[in-house]
């Protein structure tokens, strides 16, 4: 049998705890990365978008990958199917980013500013999903590589578009 | 639709150079795990027993998980279906470990040895196949959380007891 | 004899490229720590805001402590006295924010912001020294975490308060 | 002012519990190091290895580095001078081998035996001090990058000669 190609892994990031609207986005955007048969890598916790993003995914028969930083699963969420334990607290935000070919990011705190900046300084396209950063990053605003969009639906035309400019 | 379980993952450590018959027996551990809907995680590198097994186990229709030591994919064997660049160089061992259910070590160096060493403190089972440690580990050895064994087979029959005293 | 207590550590965060006004006040700035008897930590690379701080401190009899990104000394400061070599590229600066009393941002990109972020989020005193980000972080600098200040003598006032609050 | 050179930094690695023996052996290897100017790094903790080697260093005026798994200070041993805080687990046993120049491993358990492996596979040399390894790497005994010795003033003769031959 041939072998399975590598797939699209897009990460998810935002906060551990946010609003009802910013979740119900989340939701939505884990439906549209499931149904493009894209991977939704997010932080795997139970809990804010991580949750929200992951059961949108694994409810439409999506792949969903959770780095998380603890060295257990008592904080996993139940729609992350592969656990990636990293026992590393927040340093996994770096591989959070690195493991991505598009970052999406919600709104969220300074644990998501953090992986927005990583993503950035290592070349990875973010795509701000109603989530207003624009103004510490112009540099990145002008190349191109932070994008700002309102609706899940365009986040996921953002991510397309980076993938065709990268393939 | 109702939400995807988590996956069972087997670790496979291992040389990135190793002899022909350690190549061979890695590769059928790998058709091994994909048979029974297991992972197969591991160093994600095109080289040795990581490209043997995830071949092994990508041919098969298995899915491969690379934890890769690299910030980037030039190493990464084509067998990885889902690669993590941690860009951690061999700190990544103590993720591979952590986010294996059981692991499996077949022969390797150094890099192999610290991976057992971080399991067995960690408390994860380790199956040696074909790869003498035990010496040096008599306390485990004798608590059973290191198993010595000769053939993918019986790796695999050994997975299956140790999956099944966690469940 | 008496064993020598822990020492205050300092971290000075900021660019690898920076203007020569950022790189005058950071230069500036490592002399008052070194004065005070902390303990200056930064990113250790010979650049930016990371070599000038590293001499300030360190030509005037200061201890230098650099979390290098690198498995090699290959970019280390020449003043850098004890060299920390994590091998783990920014994944580090979770720990350059975590081992710091007190966190000194000088002007930066987004290696820089991450730091910040990291270091807000794990409880670290910041002070950000004529690097404008309070924008982004407003419940931070309500809450007094987050300070902003112009010159390098209102840096280490701050960081006095701030050590005189947590002592 | 000239600045400070950097620092010969020598690893001490070895059990969280360790006989009374070992104990005396790290202590006395501590002040050994100490009375000729490098710095001691080890994992920190106020246990074992640790604790000894740090007190007595730190009790002769040496300096010494921990570079904890932890991501506060709780476990630090006093003794210590300079926490380096990783949160990190056992993934800053990486950087604790990547930063010293010379890695001298005491009895320890499974924990240990992945810093000496780490250690051989990165290029450091290791002295083993009344810490029976050799069998297991057969390859680096033979090339003289790991030696065995049975007290702390052979430990401290080998640790010289490597630091000799790499000058």
């Amino acid at each position: 049998m041939a072998t399975i190609p590598p797939k699209v892994i897009i990460g998810v990031m935002g906060g551990g705890s946010a609003s009802a609207e910013a979740v119900e986005k989340a939701y939505r955007l884990g439906k549209l990365i499931a149904a493009r048969g894209w991977v939704l890598l997010n932080g795997g916790r139970r809990a804010g978008i991580m949750e929200a993003s992951a059961r949108g995914a694994s409810e439409d028969g999506g792949l969903t990958v959770g780095v998380l930083p603890d060295d257990n699963r008592r904080h996993q969420s139940p729609h992350i199917q592969i656990p990636i334990l990293t026992g590393m607290g927040s340093a996994r935000n770096y591989v959070n980013v690195l493991s991505s070919d598009v970052v999406v990011a919600c709104p969220g705190g300074a644990g998501t500013i953090s992986e927005v900046s990583l993503a950035l300084k290592h070349g990875r396209p973010v795509v701000l999903l109603d989530f207003d950063l624009g103004a510490i990053f112009p540099a990145y605003v002008e190349s191109g590589q932070l994008q700002w969009v309102a609706t899940p639906e365009e986040a996921v035309a953002a991510v397309e578009a980076f993938l065709k400019l990268a393939s």
